[in-house]
């Protein structure tokens, strides 16, 4: 039974994140003081070493004795006693918060290059880490010192894990219409009754306790997301001494999954359940939208890494596997030769490059959006807005492409090993199922899209659309002087400008008030869009490889940066293709999918 | 739980067989003169009811208590006991046999038509007969008077069930490399022996007998292909009075799969099995392809099938599920409203739409080839020659455009529930599940777009392609009469030309006797094709309907015959726009899968 040892690249990793991205300028900001090179590479090489013993041994067996819900209790995999204990000691989480707050204060991008080494080394374990993090953070940056105190530390020692707790069985992506509420005690406490479902993370055995942020109503709360407030509600209420007071959040059960099934999602039902409220009332869908747009970026990373888990597993598999023969002059198969390897077959080796390309570019892009939330914290005035808004604009981008392509890019390393791939001895069938909630989680692809048609292009009055337009020119500015990229930049320029095209056809639409019209191809847009931007990051990609080359920079192999040069080509030879098939379906006029009867379904 | 009543739609199948494909006309011929429209109705009814009741029920339950293996046995769903007697009494694998060979000589297209039906209600179960059918089909064809005698009503009575043995662990597609060897007796009986894998419906508790056609080498055969030769095995031994003898052929174990689970997938040994053979010495492989070309459309119509009960699933979902709001002229969401059910959102539409087009597409595309093995059947001399050439272009064709472009339906099904996609209480994660081996069965992908541009497209000097363009453009003149479709006869058009133009630029490096680079992108070239063949069928689709609608026909509702130009209008909007990326890509002169190190994708 195969258990493919490799599961990413470091080399490549590092080279994005210090070539491509430029992680070393940004720690000479003051911010990242304590930080250096060596000291991230130290970082990188550890947290390496823990994916490789404690979270990828475990993939498989975690999908095959996943989590399990009896008598109002659920149990995960005993592994992750050890990996949270692991996780908390080396700082995982902490290491996103702010040394004031007794964060690590480690630079954004190389938070997200560490859990996303941790994803493809184990998809099922992040979200434990993740959400802690995640609502630790809400606590931090909007609790009192009270919650902050009582909460905040023993989340980021991993002591306690933390959920999020959004959607209900009746309003699904629809925050709208949260039903939950909750009851202004004496007390200045809240009792919070209602229902939450797909809630991850949200019960196991491994936490002394569990923190749950959850969207409720309070009495005379508005409509809409306009009377939405926030509340910590423990799994356990804390005393004022810290002792832990009995369970007051019911477990009701788990949603039994297709995939990720180490990593549990369960049903919570909150029954005069004591919480308190975080901010400001009826400001809680803003607090929570810090961390969604955080975790928008964590997902499509946590697609990254399965995709990148699943190119390695068809990698090593075609490397191993004899079976067909090279082609001959003829035509004809010579049979007196051995068969071949079926890596020398150039349709398994375009289905391993399609991977490739998907996988690293996936994964700078992730880079890029974290390396927007680094600037933003060391720029000021001005500029720290224009990087927030930049991120904003790019966030529905980082989180679909990476979830939509990178189930593509699974599914076609499942099809490298031909009918081993449908057997489940071999792992690819395993990361076809966990990818598949990717384009789901944190707001669909259709969500997401709308997002970006409908809110983020109209940033500004479309100004932040010009100042990505602007990084991309810099890009292509910079590729210019390289003879090899000149195929590059021309494609580049025209898919971008295919993007204004695009939107000034839209426009009317929304000018005349339909906006259902404007937003009918938002998903085809987003299409448009998340590749323009990966062939943006192949050329930044492209232009760091070519510049190493011509320096004659021997921090890697001459083939290392090639194979960065020809997965480049490979990029826009099979996917930046599809931007003008793309842009014209948005251009075509027929509105299909809003002037028809229902019936037309049937 | 959610049980979907509805997979399939009874008045498509019907409107496409008669209306697009026009079977009330070959009926006219002699031999089908046992047929009539009513006879073929009351089958079509017959066999659907035949579904609801005894096939799709069970689909789940399929899935969730799948095939076992202990002790040397393989142990299927009890409700496969019913299935095989009531299909055997419904002369469900007679169908497709001769009335001189005893079988019902049923026309082809009706026989893929109920085929489709059973998939879309419960794709677990075709297998079992289908194979069977291929195994009597090869007994009947190419057997003596002993093996028809022996086997073959046995066979389409489905007491006894077949096998195909053609995979073999070392060998995979490559039959090559078939080592599975035969030594002649002095009685003319052949041993056996070697390990065969992957093979379907290998074995299981409901048939007295299991008869195993089997490729292997005589002492002293050719290497090769040539030295292959066909071999009829029973697992048990057929005594001339009738009676079986002990079993003969050792069941090794089975594959857990990830889908089609109640569908068994066994690894047999032969160890001195006694074995027939059938035909010609060394000519197994020849008699072979006629059963493949035949399980081939066979797998493209079981993608089909899938994508449909699927589409339904999905659709039924859309249409009682609430939530969110519909967008009013400011763009906002008015509160005060209840929420919309989702079907009324544009991009679930969008996703319905999708799925409808690449499934009643591609069940046309299936009838398209069923209905040219019913034209060479009734046809003669030059005229049969041509049906079945066009026959064999198309079949790479019908078995790979179903299954890759079924899979994104299905996935897109999927996505229309959202989180509730992903739970094991729902269908479509199963679905998703079993469509994924249909681009691997009967040679993946890779392998038939190999077939279709090294091969077919090749055949008798390019002249059977050119038959094919000159089918579609009799559907673009026909077309030609009708103002609605202008746009689509354009657009067809021009992609067909594109696939000359593709052909044109790639046939000099054929010329050249550079094969490797010729056809290194035939999959992108399948992709292509696959789109203008589909195109031409909703074209056709289009033509019917619009007639219908000219002529006031009242078979079906005015709303009937719309919903099919509206989902042309849609496949040409969202899916022809796809073919000049993809001419652009085979077209660009980069051989990126060819000219490059193997340590570029380390």
């Amino acid at each position: 039974m195969p258990n493919p040892s490799q599961y990413t690249n470091l080399n490549t990793i590092k080279f994005l994140m210090y070539n491509v991205h430029q992680t070393e300028e940004l720690l000479e900001a003051n911010r990242y003081a304590a930080y250096d090179k060596p000291s991230i590479d130290l970082l990188l090489d550890s947290v390496k070493t823990f994916c490789d013993k404690s979270l990828h041994p475990f993939i498989k067996e975690m999908d095959e004795k996943p989590s399990s819900f009896a008598n109002g209790v659920i149990t995960i995999h005993p592994q992750f006693e050890s990996i949270l204990k692991e996780s908390g000691e080396m700082g995982l989480v902490a290491a996103m918060f702010e040394e004031k707050d007794g964060g690590l204060q480690l630079p954004n991008i190389v938070f997200h290059t560490l859990y996303f080494m941790m994803e493809a080394a184990n998809n099922h374990v992040t979200g434990y880490l993740g959400l802690t993090a995640g609502a630790a953070n809400l606590i931090v940056s909007f609790g009192n010192d009270f919650l902050k105190e009582t909460y905040a530390q023993k989340m980021m020692s991993l002591e306690w894990t933390g959920t999020m707790c959004l959607t209900e069985p009746q309003a699904g992506s629809s925050l709208s219409d949260v039903k939950t509420t909750a009851s202004l005690q004496e007390d200045g406490t809240y009792k919070i009754n209602g229902q939450k479902i797909f809630i991850s993370s949200g019960d196991h055995q491994f936490a002394e306790n569990i923190i749950h942020l959850v969207l409720a109503r309070t009495e005379g709360a508005p409509s809409g997301t306009k009377g939405v407030s926030l509340f910590v509600v423990p799994k356990k209420i804390v005393a004022a001494d810290g002792s832990l007071g009995k369970q007051q959040v019911i477990v009701a059960g788990e949603f039994e999954k297709l995939g990720q099934r180490g990593y549990c999602t369960s049903h919570l039902v909150f029954e005069d359940s004591v919480g308190h409220m975080i901010g400001d009332e009826n400001h809680g869908l803003i607090y929570m939208f810090q961390m969604m747009n955080e975790a928008r970026i964590a997902t499509g990373r946590m697609g990254t890494g399965i995709a990148s888990a699943a190119y390695y597993a068809s990698l090593q598999y075609a490397k191993e596997r004899p079976q067909g023969r090279k082609l001959t002059s003829s035509g004809k198969k010579d049979l007196d030769e051995d068969q071949t390897l079926i890596i020398n077959h150039p349709d398994v080796k375009r289905m391993l490059l399609f991977q490739k390309a998907i996988v690293e570019g996936s994964l700078s892009l992730v880079m890029q959006a974290a390396h927007y939330v680094d600037l933003e914290h060391i720029s000021e005035g001005e500029e720290k807005g224009r990087y927030n808004l930049l991120l904003e604009l790019l966030t529905p981008i980082a989180k679909t492409y990476p979830s939509e392509k990178g189930l593509e890019a699974v599914s076609t390393g499942l099809q490298v090993l031909g009918g081993y791939g449908f057997c489940m001895d071999f792992i690819l069938q395993q990361y076809y199922r966990d990818i598949r909630i990717i384009s789901i989680y944190e707001g669909t692809t259709g969500i997401q899209s709308l997002d970006l048609l409908g809110r983020k292009v109209g940033l500004k009055n479309g100004k932040v659309l010009e100042w990505l337009a602007e990084e991309i020119q810099s890009t292509i500015k910079e590729a210019s002087a390289h003879d090899s990229l000149q195929f590059n930049i021309r494609v580049l320029g025209e898919s971008l400008n295919s993007i204004q095209q695009v939107l000034g056809a839209l426009m009317p639409h929304a000018q005349n008030g339909d906006f259902e019209r404007y937003l009918a191809d938002a998903t085809i847009f987003m299409d448009l869009f998340g590749t323009v931007v990966m062939g943006w990051q192949w050329l930044k990609i492209g232009v760091s490889a070519q510049k190493a080359l011509d320096t004659n920079d021997s921090t890697y192999a001459t083939d290392f940066y090639e194979s960065k040069l020809h997965t480049l080509q490979f990029f826009y030879k099979y996917e930046m293709s599809r931007c003008k098939g793309l842009s014209k379906t948005i251009m075509n006029e027929l509105a299909l999918t809003i002037d028809m009867k229902l019936s037309y379904l049937d």
